[in-house]
This record gives structure tokens, C-alpha cells and sequence, in this order.
């Protein structure tokens, strides 16, 4: 079973998240990573989900998604012909001893630190999930307190867009 | 109204994202951004929502998301005492005439270039709403083709962990 990561333009109203979350959880898909965010127009959101399942069961889900109302555009995105990005925030414990340690490996993932404390460093990582994973490896040894990532967001590469239908904005 | 971001540590199951979001819509709150995503610990999930609405019914809703069995901590989180952080991922319209202008504007951001073709260029970027929004006013002008933002992520400064109380660690 492989990861794949589906692309939504839906209505932004109360319910649609509700609606399309619960799509995925009547056919047991766990999901794995979910972003809703704005996009230009803000009375439309995109949701990026990533889910692992079998890829027939998930081609069904993107068929059903289609059809759900507050859902405009849908379509799996596959991970060759698209750009995948997350953030990764982590707080790490980092005195005075440990800290030179900390910021070169953050240096050479090219993560930005967002905050420090006589005892904490927090940094800020943005990438694909290979590579927020092996820094998270790398910084583990000193103590990871606490750690959010976004769930990812794609877009395709090129100038092809998932766009709204016609039909959709005269209505 | 202003906008709250809410931080919950909730079981990585199916079903779950459902039953907080429907918390929501039941009470017509609309959710302006959300984030789920891993934490250290594979069986259990940060979520960062972004909700606009009323103080004394959002601390309502934090209360009930405490009841539900799928979540292990929730917390909202100011914003004096927190790091935001999204990122926002937009395609130009570009091409040699225009192309210098835009990679001027992404550089004053800081931010990444990571698709090119001849007709578009594909920039990230990560930021606080506001710098976000600003980067997009910039790159309007050009022609935005597609934009993908992430809800927000947010850790708290300092040392303050969201914690997973003992008690749900030894059941």
C-alpha cells in the first residue's frame, strides 16, 4: 500500500471538512495528513489529504469526493509531477553545552530557528517528508520536546493547474 | 470575532478528524485552517486549527474536544506566547520579460524557488499570515495560476509543552 496524496478545491463553509473527513473514515482510510487552507478566492479552500490505501479503493474515494457537493475540483496528485512540501516545527532541548550541535545541524538543512530559551531551541524545517524525517533522526539524541508538522501540500509542477470548472463559477 | 488557533494532541485513528471537525460545524463554526500531522509518537497526532468566532463559544468547543476519547490534549494557543508558522506555495505566470521581476520578489521574502517552466515559476514560501499575504499581494499583479496554503502550525515559546498526560500514557 503506497501513500497518495489527493487535491481538493472545496466550498469554504462550515460541514465540508466534516463531509469529506467522514468519507474517509466510512471506508476505514486513515488519514495521514491533512491541510485545508485558503486559496485566491476566499470563498474557496484547498485540502491536500495523504492517505495510505489500495489504490483501488482510493480511486473510489476521489469518485465519491467528486460528487460530494461542497467538493468543485478533485484529483490525485501523482508524486512524480508534482512539488510536495511540509513544515516541520520542533523543540529541542539545548543548553550552552549542546546548543553549537543543534545549530549546525539545522544549518545544514537549511531550517530557520524561530525561538530560543536557556534551555530550549525551536526550529523551523520546510521540505519533503524524507527530508523533515531524517532531521527530526539527526536531532533526536538531544531530546525532542515537543514537534508539529503540517501535512503536506502539493502542487504540480508546470503550468497545469486543478482548476474550477467553468460551469461552477457562472452558477 | 478574532481568530483563535486551538493545539490538540488526538489519537491517530480513523474517524477522528471527523468527530472534531463535526464539533465544529454543529456549532456553525467555520474552520479557517487546519493542519493534522505526525508527532514523535506514530499512534498520536498534532492538530493546529485556525477558527474565527466568539471567545465564550470557542472556549466551549475546547472544553467539549477535551470530553472526546480521541483527544489527549487540547489547548488554545495565544498569540503572544506561540510561534505560527504556514507555508504557501504559488504558481506565476511568468516568462522571460517578467521572470527577473518575480525572482526579485521572491528573494525580498526569502523564499524558495521550486518549479520553473517556460511560461511559470513555482515559489514556497513560509511565514505568519501576514507575511504570507503580503507576498501574494506582490505576485498578484503577474498572475497567480494556482496557490496552496497550509492552515498554520503553532508551538508555544520557551520550555511549555502541550503534554500528554500521564495518566492516557500508562492506560
Amino acid at each position: 500500500m503506497k501513500q497518495h496524496v489527493v487535491s481538493a478545491l472545496v466550498e469554504n463553509r462550515a460541514g465540508t471538512l466534516s463531509r469529506v473527513s467522514g468519507l474517509f473514515s466510512r471506508r476505514g482510510f486513515n488519514i495521514d495528513s491533512l491541510t485545508v487552507g485558503e486559496t485566491e478566492n476566499p470563498s474557496i479552500s484547498r485540502m491536500t489529504i495523504a492517505v495510505t490505501g489500495a489504490d483501488p479503493v482510493l480511486e473510489q474515494i476521489v469518485k465519491q469526493l467528486g460528487k460530494l457537493v461542497d467538493v468543485i475540483a478533485v484529483r490525485e496528485l501523482d508524486s512524480a509531477c508534482c512539488v510536495r512540501r511540509g513544515i516541520l516545527m520542533v523543540k529541542i532541548s539545548a543548553d550552552e553545552a549542546t546548543r553549537p550541535a543543534v545549530l549546525q545541524i539545522a544549518g545544514i538543512f537549511r531550517s530557520r530557528i524561530i525561538d530560543v530559551s536557556p534551555a530550549t531551541i525551536t526550529i523551523e524545517a520546510t521540505g519533503d517528508i524524507e527530508k523533515l524525517d531524517s532531521l527530526v533522526l539527526l536531532l533526536r539524541p538531544y531530546g525532542v520536546l515537543e514537534l508539529a508538522r503540517t501535512g503536506l501540500v502539493a502542487l504540480e509542477r508546470g503550468s497545469a493547474v486543478l482548476s474550477v470548472p467553468v460551469l461552477s463559477i457562472s452558477n
